[in-house]
């Protein structure tokens, strides 16, 4: 068995994430990584009419291939979370009303959450995708109503956040990385990071 | 459908949690509750040499079969995790070698963790508890020593956080709640307390 740490496995590198999201900061910061932040002009409104985890890896490596500051030193990562439900791509809610039909197609049954991740340094990418299967006990109206409007998911693709007060309490259960329902799949992530 | 929120339902209570752990505090508190804390003499060194479940069940009954002082206005809520592999329970590791050999154990295989739960009121007491699957991706020992000098998981059975750098690096699925491996199962909880 190899016995070394990632930190040690990455320190040619300097490690900068593509993404404004805080809880992606907040998760690759647990792993024990230093990083610098770079958001860059790409966003997830633009549509992709394929499937799901085609788009979600599709959208991670616009999101670094619109940078072209690379040294030898640096190594991009960028993510995208897409939430899937009965095939179609939930994008993030535009109003009260669109959240509304969001959270009770969610209601009483499962879902998919995909991230799709890219890795990128000066010789070479890696673009990978992890899949989580979330199960959402029933909601009542007044519970998403107090949720869309003291919690405002509007930023958020399902109009919902797992680690949220309608994730912690209608949330019975899921199947693979709870991390990748947060933002990136984190154990797959340090798999990858050590293979590249 | 029954449209109401759980701080109506529960508006007749004043609900106290029997517990010192600051993760179950945080849990409870994310459900949107508010609560008292009172922390118990019982602790879970006491051995029940019986099935996992009916354990840590038993020793949630424990920690609030202690307390005497019940009003028609009380509720109390009690809790114990247990982590169990290969049938057996694993408690907290007494030294730096027992954490050792639990993380070893976990170390590219599936466990189970299973959270036993009482809540009490003057008239009425529910117990139940909740299963959720952990995979450990390989673990090797520059990791679990990293881990352990670290964080230092001497208060936590079966010596790991799911929340902390080892789970977020190594843990790549789950199958059921992940806030029931944090300390709470929320989701269950909720319902129970709707139907109590």
């Amino acid at each position: 068995m190899k016995s070394s740490l990632l930190t040690d496995h990455l320190r040619q590198y300097k490690l900068v994430l593509a993404s404004g999201s805080p809880r992606r900061r907040h998760l690759l910061s647990e792993m024990g990584l230093s990083f610098n932040v770079l958001t860059t002009g790409v966003d997830e409104i633009i549509q992709f009419p394929q499937d799901p985890e085609l788009s979600a890896r599709q959208i991670a490596s616009d999101k670094i291939r619109v940078l072209n500051n690379y040294d030898e030193h640096q190594l991009y990562i960028a993510a995208d979370t897409v939430v899937v439900k009965n095939g179609a791509i939930l994008n993030k809610p535009k109003d009260k009303h669109e959240a509304q039909v969001m959270l009770n197609s969610l209601s009483d049954s499962e879902h998919q959450v995909i991230t799709g991740v890219a890795l990128r340094s000066e010789s070479k990418t890696e673009v990978f995708s992890e899949t989580t299967i979330v199960t959402f006990n029933p909601l009542n109206n007044a519970e998403i109503d107090h949720y869309i409007s003291s919690y405002k998911p509007f930023d958020k693709a399902g109009a919902y956040g797992i680690q949220e007060w309608i994730g912690i309490n209608f949330i019975r259960k899921i199947e693979g990385s709870y991390f990748n329902v947060v933002g990136l799949p984190t154990a797959r992530l340090y798999q990858e990071f050590m293979r590249f």
